[in-house]
């Protein structure tokens, strides 16, 4: 460096940092998978009930802990733990708040496919169950109840915040019915009734999902003015409703794909109908949502021909499909919305 | 919540941010695997070129690049891409300075070792080579030549920042010989005599890291005042020296061969002798040094009795093997040298 200049001096600090990273990532995945905060959530425990309860070997079990503690997932007085307040809120499996099931997911699925994400970037195939060359993603999932039920509950607790956003952000007060096609357990199409009383709504997506759909709307208190409606995207048209949801599904398909659900989406509308679209929208520079962007990474590992975009891309395909009108409004965390009006 | 208090609300934030964390670290590891950062220290290129140059597929190349940009180890000007001033410094091969052979470990075997974790804290046993029961982690990594020089550049890597803390921090000009066991490369050494021209010193390893070590230390022009003797640290007992260093090494095994190679330390040196032990030491309270209790995960995952320690840990087997007097300095990031005068 030129000794005219004092610069700050460059240390390998962030590097090793997120290099590192993965340590304390898989000690939270394995934290959950164990259901060590959903025990705490009953009573904070000292170190060797603990370790009990949980199963574990007497080697690395207080380190287990106390990493957790450093990380600021849990808290320790006298050797007693127990949750923080918002491992207690969020990791309890016992609490609606639980939002553990997209991580148990990660560690389950995601955390190991990911460990060919070199092989993925060479080959730009899939490295999921896909990798065999057996089963697409949608196929494996559906395929087995347990691991189909994962995967919904998985997509409610990522979603739940952008959902509640969306009940209340958009003008609902302007519109009587609306769908929300591909829509799992339902969440979204549930924070919509639950804060928009005038509503009637319908859940879209394969008939499996069915009786998941109707439980979820019972428990939630809105299932008289939601209703499922069997179909696959693919084959059938969608509802004729004033209102259209779409909350991660576009990036789960490659253009064509997305041109095409977009396309569906303007046919079912009347004049003056709404499309939303919401997830991870990158940012139309493509230097911030590092969220959305490694999000179109997991695309990649995990469908043929999946990926993300940002508001720019997807106002495009809305506009080629005859949406008069789009605005791109921002969520929760990583989430934006794309609205388009007919 | 008690409607009194106007605590600030409760997110999931962190709890997402650390789960989803192997994305952005994967990506990394990834990108320091296929050698991008090396590919852009020669000069910038555009998207299109450094997809080719890195034999990548076209689907995720650009999502890839800007994951990298998003997370800070990329910049991007007009679709041209180029290193960061510290992954430039720091993840190009070709520099000295090059911290990535840990991380090219990280990537190859400790990201897909750690999927076990969960398995390891049920049953203590490590999930490396060894959980086929076949081999441990140093008998694996002694048996093929690549992957040993692997791991010694990892460790250089990884402890050149405290290498050279310690060179500079301790006081060495009130010694004349020192032996560095477990010699590894021979970082520590080369860096001791490196900034105390006073100072002959040994390297101590097994009989394998002979040449590896001579290389290193011609390369690095302090071959004259630097000699390799070779030794197994559980079978022979220590060169007669002023200064013994250990660094890490303590944490590879369990407490009795802990105590066994402090105790050899106490043996081998005079009255007055200093004996310095570090690697990421764990703060007493067991609450700070997060890196600290992750690396003693690690050695549940690697080792078959490894374990991390704090310092009150490390000086009270220090007292009970004689030595008179302790003192533990912070030196980089998570590492802290522990001292014992004889």
């Amino acid at each position: 460096m030129p000794a005219t200049t004092s610069p700050s001096p460059l240390t390998p600090d962030h590097i090793l940092q997120v290099g590192f990273s993965f340590w304390a990532c898989k000690t939270l995945l394995s934290a959950i998978e164990l259901e060590l905060f959903t025990e705490l959530a009953k009573h904070p425990l000292p170190e060797k009930e603990l370790e009990g309860r949980l199963g574990l070997h007497p080697r690395s079990a207080r380190d287990f802990f106390d990493a957790l503690v450093a990380t600021g997932f849990l808290e320790r007085d006298d050797n007693v733990y127990r949750n923080t307040p918002a491992t207690d809120l969020f990791l309890d499996k016992q609490k609606p708040t639980y939002v553990g099931g997209m991580l148990e997911m990660c560690n389950r699925r995601l955390y190991p496919f990911w460990s060919h994400l070199t092989e993925a970037l060479r080959t730009g195939r899939p490295q999921n169950e896909a990798r065999n060359g057996s089963l697409s993603l949608f196929e494996a999932l559906y395929a087995e109840p347990a691991r189909l039920k994962e995967f919904l509950r998985a997509m409610t607790g990522l979603s739940r915040g952008s959902n509640q956003t969306i009940a209340r952000q958009f003008p609902w007060s302007a519109y009587s019915t609306f769908a929300d096609i591909g829509t799992a357990q339902g969440d979204l199409a549930v924070q919509i009734a639950t804060h928009n009383a005038h509503l009637q709504g319908i859940g879209f997506d394969l008939p499996a999902i069915g009786p998941i759909f109707e439980e979820y709307t019972q428990e939630c208190g809105v299932a008289e003015r939601l209703r499922f409606q069997p179909g696959d995207f693919f084959k059938d048209s969608f509802p004729s409703v004033d209102v259209i949801t779409m909350g991660h599904i576009l990036h789960d398909w490659d253009l064509d794909a997305k041109e095409m659900l977009i396309r569906k989406a303007y046919e079912a509308l009347p004049d003056g109908g709404a499309l939303i679209v919401y997830e991870a929208i990158i940012d139309d520079e493509r230097r911030q949502n590092a969220f959305g962007l490694l999000m179109s990474l997991n695309m990649l590992i995990e469908t043929q021909g999946g990926f993300d975009y940002s508001g720019a891309d997807c106002t495009g395909w809305m506009k080629k499909a005859g949406f008069r009108e789009t605005r791109v409004e921002a969520l929760v965390g990583p989430d934006s919305m794309i609205v388009a009006i007919k």
